[in-house]
């Protein structure tokens, strides 16, 4: 039984997985820690943690708490996920298991092989909650956060090899389902691809939207008014943080190209066929993927 | 003051004006007429008209109640908005005003030069509520749908010529503002560049993503749930009618089409540089878009 969890990055979804924790009964310790220590302390008051690292070092903080728990979570970006599971590889033990919440799931599936699953070192359990807001910080974090969303996992059987190590991951899953999230198992390249989609694709869609519509109507802020519902949904994601989604290009660069590409041509096929019949095929085929 | 109203095309904008005009203490009649009568028969369950034309002839029944009525609301696509304003023309004279809520106004406005705004003629003045949702038909007539949004006028001064007309005008305005709305006065080209940014590049934009993720994901209805909020979002507007856009698509090719191509390119960028510093730039400039 999982009794001590360890938060590395409070910020929205490191906060949110701690409300949610508590909502669904968790009734262990959670540490938590955050480079930016007023996010730790927002989400201490929050009641999502119950201490905060505090140390000379601040990565030294971090590691002293992920050692005092059995399962810690990386909730930060992607290369900062990174760098924390080299540092935590060398402190952790077999009694360990890590998760983390990184939207891209190729490089840590293979830094978790390199590094994790074996029989003297922790277990690594890649995830990734589909949930989030526009804008982050733990203020926002919000014990809801999961409910309904899907959280991918790219298991790996090498994760479980001891019993001590099914046990903690089983237990991680099952506190998942508690939170309100559906589990469903990837592969870590098929991860990739299916998030460039479904994911990436209709961010990097709202950023271009956004900017583009910034140039031409930005001067005039009533104009905005005027796009009602339509322009706000489309533009929300407008507002995301590059420096989350900086990993994401640099760590799916392919994937997320052939699906830009994708999109560059339909756009030009539907502006070659406004006049057209292809224009009703072209909506038909949008009404079906809406299709309830 | 305006005491009888007829609603010419009771589907979600025409129900909607019906029944916000209740909502907002119109005391008055409101005739209604739709093209299938099924919607007609559900606006008059709904409150939203209190009666329905009836007549041997379909058409004739509509130009009957609009006879019988002090404002004319059109609320039908474009083209039917167009052949309506030239039946109507001949049938109502200068006792009469006539409004529409057609997505472009450039054809609407030169027809209304052409056939209203003389001495002996009904007074015209085009109208856009820019509100709506992904899916029509009377029965998600919404008495709030206006409220909060803004209703485009290209009104044309010669609507305004005798002191009857002037009169109908400036009541039919207030309705617009007692519905919730907040009134914008463009000129008709202007308009029409200015949607082609704010409200229909949102929507083809929509329908090219939610077209590729059919052919890519559509077969794996379970990937859907994957992109969560962002993903349904975006794709919402996916679901709108072929029937609706074609007119806008049509009407406002020009303006479409530059700014088509102008997101088209905006996605070539980003995908050029999406390991390159200017991704950066791109995230800033939409953040501005996004600012509170």
């Amino acid at each position: 039984m999982v009794e001590r969890i360890a938060i590395l990055g409070t910020g929205l979804l490191g906060t949110s997985v701690g409300l949610a924790l508590r909502e669904a009964g968790f009734k262990g310790q959670i540490a938590g820690w955050n480079r930016h220590s007023d996010q730790a302390r927002i989400a201490l008051e929050s009641g999502a943690i119950d201490s905060v690292a505090v140390a000379a070092d601040a990565a030294d903080a971090a590691l002293e708490i992920a050692r005092a728990s059995q399962v810690v979570l990386l909730a930060m970006p992607i290369y900062a996920t990174l760098d924390f599971m080299a540092q935590l590889a060398c402190v952790l033990g077999s009694e360990h298991m890590v998760t983390d919440v990184g939207s891209t799931k190729r490089l840590i599936a293979e830094s978790a092989s390199r590094l994790y699953n074996t029989p003297e070192r922790a277990a690594f359990l890649p995830g990734h909650p589909m949930a989030g807001k526009e804008r982050g910080g733990a203020a926002l974090g919000d014990a809801n956060l999961f409910r309904g969303a899907v959280w991918l996992f790219t298991d790996d059987p090498a994760a479980r090899r001891s019993a001590r190590s099914a046990e903690l991951v089983k237990d991680w899953r099952e506190w998942v389902v508690a939170m309100g999230a559906k589990t469903l198992d990837l592969e870590p390249v098929r991860h990739d691809e299916l998030v460039a989609w479904v994911s990436h694709l209709p961010q990097f869609a709202a950023t271009a939207l956004s900017a583009l519509l910034e140039d031409e109507v930005g001067d005039a802020p009533e104009l905005k008014d005027v796009g009602g519902r339509a322009l706000r949904e489309m533009t929300r994601l407008g507002a995301s943080p590059y420096t989350m989604w900086r990993d994401i290009a640099h760590t799916n660069t392919e994937a997320v190209e052939r699906a830009l590409l994708a999109l560059e041509q339909r756009l030009a096929y539907l502006r070659e066929n406004l006049r057209t019949p292809a224009l009703r095929s072209e909506f038909e085929r949008a009404n079906r993927f809406r299709r309830e």
